[in-house]
């Protein structure tokens, strides 16, 4: 107890008065999106500086105290959830956007900037940031950097890391580590920052990114896709990979399963087609030219249409209308609260697997249980889906089993446990279907390396 | 003597017959392209396969032999110079393009695999490689990756790093790590391909690669552009990648001083303007379609000539004209020969910064010697640029001043010492320029927990 209150002592030295939560507070806090029972940390820490996350950390280190950085919680792994002798360090009063740069297309934020004010910001400036994810008001770009973010539009800009020009981060120590130079090429010895992105808040903590942005794009053409089978949809993006180049922004896939699941339970979705299709794929190519893009959007797809490619498509006319589109794709609080007890999951396989993998593992489900429910969608240029799993009332009872089953046969495909979300607390025990025992023994010097006392996301990912 | 031929006869062991290269053989063998004197080596391992490559690193590790690998011989660095004592280890027979899966859009290629033979055995399969840089012909894909090469399509794709999606790496001690699945999303633990990415051999030998390829653009618009000034080089920039958006492949600018030089020396270059102008731009646009792709550069560069960013504009119509404006920009070979004792520099810097830069250099060096030449070139889209610099008959005695005035000043300008060509042996006296002293420990660090033994690249980086 002496312990503890010497600690608190020295942590709100470190914090400054705005800086500590402690007590009855820390309870009034939820863990996350997904998980709304009160916060169970001994202190949740709140910088406004650097300088404080780095004296938090020194003392931290000093008397061996768990540190679970939290960042919007929107992850699906349970990376965030603490218990009560670790304190919870969150970035949430380090959100700012501390400068943009339109000429050099970069962004100097801090960690605790929310997703979409980075992307409102770099619009006003006449620029884009190139990720983008339903969460976007929430999730924040340190935590975005510390999971490697994917989205909608890795397709055409990559994932988080490709955004990444500089980090600072902060060590477990105390010691930060900065390199932050708007250059797109610096080959001057190992690219440290590359093992901070991705790796769970295990190695330092992210305190400033600088980030790269893009041109904006002038024109935005937006269309939902009819196909009839899984080949044709996969015929389909090499003819718009061929068709539009680098204007292909987004292919994601929404599954009759998924399609029908959204509309028949939230009347608030105009239906698109008259009749249901096996796959809809919404697709979006921007450009710069309003006029000529959307011709050739048109003509791409009027082509498509010849070669039997699609059997029916919406063509956005209006803002309103892609809006009202993209509003079925994200609608994952209905998915969530139609199915009964429904678990997501989030993984990657080669393209040609996808719909196959799906199918079979249907299948097994609904060999064990009839009423099993797997609702499929996703970001299928990446090779990228999302499941949304009902078995009816036998979740969560059933939840090791469908786990998996859900997982072992991605080792065999080539696939990936984790696509977006990493690994967190969740997929630990699913690690070696991804990894050799060489790379996670390699994974564990890496972290006795950078965080000798195991301070940092403590249990994360190993 | 009794050690080396222990260990001789057991790397003779370990690579089969045609796999050992030992005595006067490896004096027939020149350095690399820049340095032709005679290779140093006690031996040069030409393994052709990975168990090869695992074995004769055991052996290295088990005698403590230092182990130099070396790629195309295409860098800038010194990286592959290799003394007495040492083992040369070449991928040479290791070269094949082992798949190309267009629907996937990926390769796997061996590490020894030339760049030339990668683009176009992709182009046959309807892909794009999208790495290209001059020395095409030489420079071997895992060179590529251990120095994260990049180029001339680094604007829209990215560097190496942004090509590779898996590796296979032998360890010094001879374990194999292998991360080879086809997959643009796959969050699970660190990234640990990353760390090799631009390590120059110092943390383990790149035997395979498994690269991203992209759609092959149908169309290619080339033009050479005469601009009066570097604000308005910045503002075309700007106006091209709002214009042009990701059809934007290429902006490189040859200086008046590159532009001369090459004109003047090689006759075999047909002048593209009628008189000289301070800068010109080659700018390279990408799309898929022919006829519309045209209309739209050739209205775009219009524009740019009403808004007074271009002086003069030569628009390729055919291959041939596109083959020659890129032969004025690639012709390195005339650059070193009509310069006396020319030093290349390769750096990196924010895009306001590098005029200036370059006008403040010249004028250093003029002010010690007055027949002084700075031939600046280079990927300006990307903030890099080359320096060919000539102090007359000064050179190399002048060798570390000159070295100094040109690295110095990046230091407080947020440039980089080495934007594509790594540290190598030549540039460790200047990393301190880009890096502080923690994160060169770290560096350290790694290379302690990958190499114990200090046997491969030794003294590479620091």
């Amino acid at each position: 107890m002496e312990n503890s209150d010497t600690l608190l002592l020295k942590l709100e030295e470190a914090m400054g008065p705005k800086g500590l939560v402690t007590g009855e507070a820390v309870r009034q806090r939820a863990t996350s999106w997904q998980d709304s029972s009160p916060c169970q940390a001994l202190a949740v820490l709140r910088p406004e500086r650097s300088e404080q996350v780095a004296a938090a950390l020194a003392v931290c280190h000093e008397h061996r105290v768990q540190v679970v950085p939290v960042g919007g919680g929107t992850g699906l792994v349970g990376a965030v959830r603490t218990e009560s002798e670790q304190v919870a360090l969150s970035l949430e009063r380090m959100n700012r956007i501390l400068a943009i740069d339109p000429q050099q297309k970069t962004a100097i934020v801090e960690a605790g900037a929310p997703l979409q004010a980075v992307q409102e910001q770099a619009s006003e400036h006449g620029c884009h940031f190139a990720v983008d994810l339903g969460a976007r008001g929430s999730a924040t770009i340190g935590g975005m950097v510390s999971t490697n973010a994917g989205g909608t539009e890795v397709l055409r800009f990559g994932m988080m890391r490709e955004q990444v020009l500089g980090l600072e981060v902060v060590l477990a120590d105390g010691r930060v580590l900065s390199s932050m130079r708007p250059l797109l090429k610096n080959n001057t010895g190992y690219d440290l920052k590359q093992l901070f992105i991705g790796a769970e808040g295990t190695l330092g903590i992210v305190t400033k990114v600088l980030l790269r942005l893009r041109a904006k794009p002038t024109s935005v053409n937006t269309a939902l896709l009819a196909v009839a089978s899984y080949q044709r949809v996969m015929d389909l993006l090499a003819f718009l990979q061929e068709r539009c180049g680098q204007s292909l922004a987004c292919f994601e896939v929404l599954w009759e399963s998924f399609y029908q699941q959204i509309l028949e339970h939230n009347p608030a979705h105009r239906p698109p087609f008259a009749q249901p299709h096996p796959y809809n794929v919404l697709v979006e190519s921007t450009g710069s030219s309003l006029r000529q893009d959307q011709e050739a959007f048109q003509q791409v797809l009027e082509v498509a249409a010849e070669q039997g490619l699609i059997e029916d498509a919406v063509i956005c006319n209006s803002l309103e209308q892609k809006k009202s589109l993209w509003s079925i794709r994200d609608d994952i609080d209905t998915l969530v609260e139609s199915l009964e007890s429904a678990q997501m999951f989030d993984i990657s396989l080669p393209l040609q697997h996808i719909d196959s993998y799906v199918c079979d593992l249907t299948t097994t489900l609904r060999a064990r249980y009839e009423e099993a429910n797997v609702v499929t969608f996703g970001h299928v240029g990446d090779g990228n889906i999302h499941l949304a799993i009902s078995l009816g009332r036998h979740l969560p009872a059933e939840k090791a089993w469908l786990e998996q089953e859900v997982y072992q046969p991605l080792g065999a495909l080539a696939g990936s446990v984790s696509a977006e979300h990493g690994i967190g607390l969740d997929k630990k025990a699913f690690l070696h279907l991804n990894r050799s025992d060489d790379e996670i023994e390699i994974m564990r010097q890496l972290k006795a390396l950078f965080d000798p006392r195991g301070i940092l996301s403590p249990g994360r990912i190993f």
